[in-house]
């Protein structure tokens, strides 16, 4: 089946900066006269999906929709699959790693992704083939490292928080076996495992519009993403993301083992 | 006694950057050709910090010097502390949240402050009198916001592997009484406290160049940084900084009461 073309998830992200980046840092500084009802990041949610999601009905009146804010729309097996602001904590704390998040998929698997980050202009993505990045109009492509060992693997959560019990033991191990753990960077890591300067990156409890647009991104760069059993990733759950398959085997065998 | 110019904090934070940004995410992607023994972050770190010292001494051959590679160089109550790249774990992992700390103090007392983060084009700094932000190239004031509970509050530190024992369950009860915490990001979230978006940070076993540039830029935005028993923060140790006082004496009541 052809795909869109990669210039639609740009569009598609232009429209997405216009509606997120004024939002983002409004309510900081010396200057702040705002109401405490005002809410950017919900503000900037939900008009950076519904602007998006009527681009893509404009161009693909056929194409199914699955958005964080307003759910599924449409039924098809050309699905896109669209997180206006993935990160949404670090984008009320002012920190620039979250991302807008658009992917399609064929038939429940991913195809094609892109991750928008525009106040530090850079944009992720994959065009069906390759993975790329672009930094203020600079392409380049990307590729994860060829890492296969724990103990030279860097280790990315979005907080050790997000695990209990059972798991919890299990994250420990996994984090004092790697070389180095960081936390709190929700999109923006598995980005920096595709473009290879981390090597494992897990997380639990993702719906699937927090990981369909990565995934194309982290495979065609060359990693592994999968749920913690080893299967598709593109219906979320409890994810991990590997620059090779024996980083992805060791790091599985104390996650699931 | 007169401050030195803004500017020479400027000159040396564009001499820094020419030395950090350069081998920043080098290593990473499809064309990685380096051996193992290439560590830019120590080059970058030393190769800054080197030409920074260097136009301080130019410019003020009678001044101190205090670097996180180099260690301290003169005896002056005019004294300069640089941490070439704080954030070093950021730095090699490709996040954006590193910078580079240029610090003045005088009589001890920490006076104007810079932290430039050239992947983003940010700058913080303070002159003496405000502190300000600079982003491509637009300068704007900036200042803490009003937040005085803790259930207000967004905590920052960089990791709760800072914390253990005693200290781990004070911190611990400190995150259950925030309204948001989040981990990783070094001196960044401080400049996000001073820029009134995050309302707390808190870290352990800070050097004196891991805090002397930003004491300025917290204070000069009306915000207060101490140690955890209220003391001076210029010496490091364990740190607080707070958007007011109320949080401030509310949060030193949990980590230190």
């Amino acid at each position: 089946m052809e795909l869109p073309e990669i210039a639609l998830l740009f569009e598609l992200a232009d429209i997405a900066d216009a509606e997120t980046l004024p939002r983002f840092r409004v309510g900081g500084g010396v200057d702040n006269k705002l109401t405490s009802s005002f809410d950017p990041v919900t503000e900037a949610d939900r008009a950076a999906e519904r602007a998006v999601v009527s681009a893509i009905a404009a161009r693909y009146p056929d194409h199914a929709v699955l958005g964080e804010e307003f759910g599924a729309q449409g039924n098809s097996e050309h699905l896109w699959v669209i997180d206006p602001i993935d990160g949404t904590r670090a984008f009320i704390s002012g920190i620039p790693v979250w991302g807008t998040l658009i992917g399609y998929s064929q038939a429940g698997r991913a195809r094609m992704g892109l991750m928008s980050q525009p106040f530090t202009g850079e944009r992720y993505f994959a065009d069906g083939e390759a993975a790329w990045c672009e930094y203020r109009g600079q392409r380049s492509r990307i590729g994860v490292r060829p890492t296969r060992r724990l103990d030279e693997a860097t280790l990315f959560t979005t907080s050790p928080r997000l695990f209990s019990g059972e798991g919890l033991r299990r994250f420990e191990e996994l984090e004092v076996r790697a070389r180095l753990t960081r936390f709190g960077t929700d999109c923006y890591a598995y980005c920096m495992l595709a473009a290879g300067h981390v090597d494992l990156v897990v997380e639990t409890g993702l719906k699937p519009y927090d990981i369909v647009a990565l995934v194309p991104i982290i495979e065609q760069a060359g990693g592994i993403v999968t749920t913690f059993t080893g299967g598709r990733p593109e219906a979320g759950g409890d994810i991990i993301a590997a620059a090779t398959p024996e980083l992805h085997a060791a790091a599985l065998a104390i996650l699931h083992g």
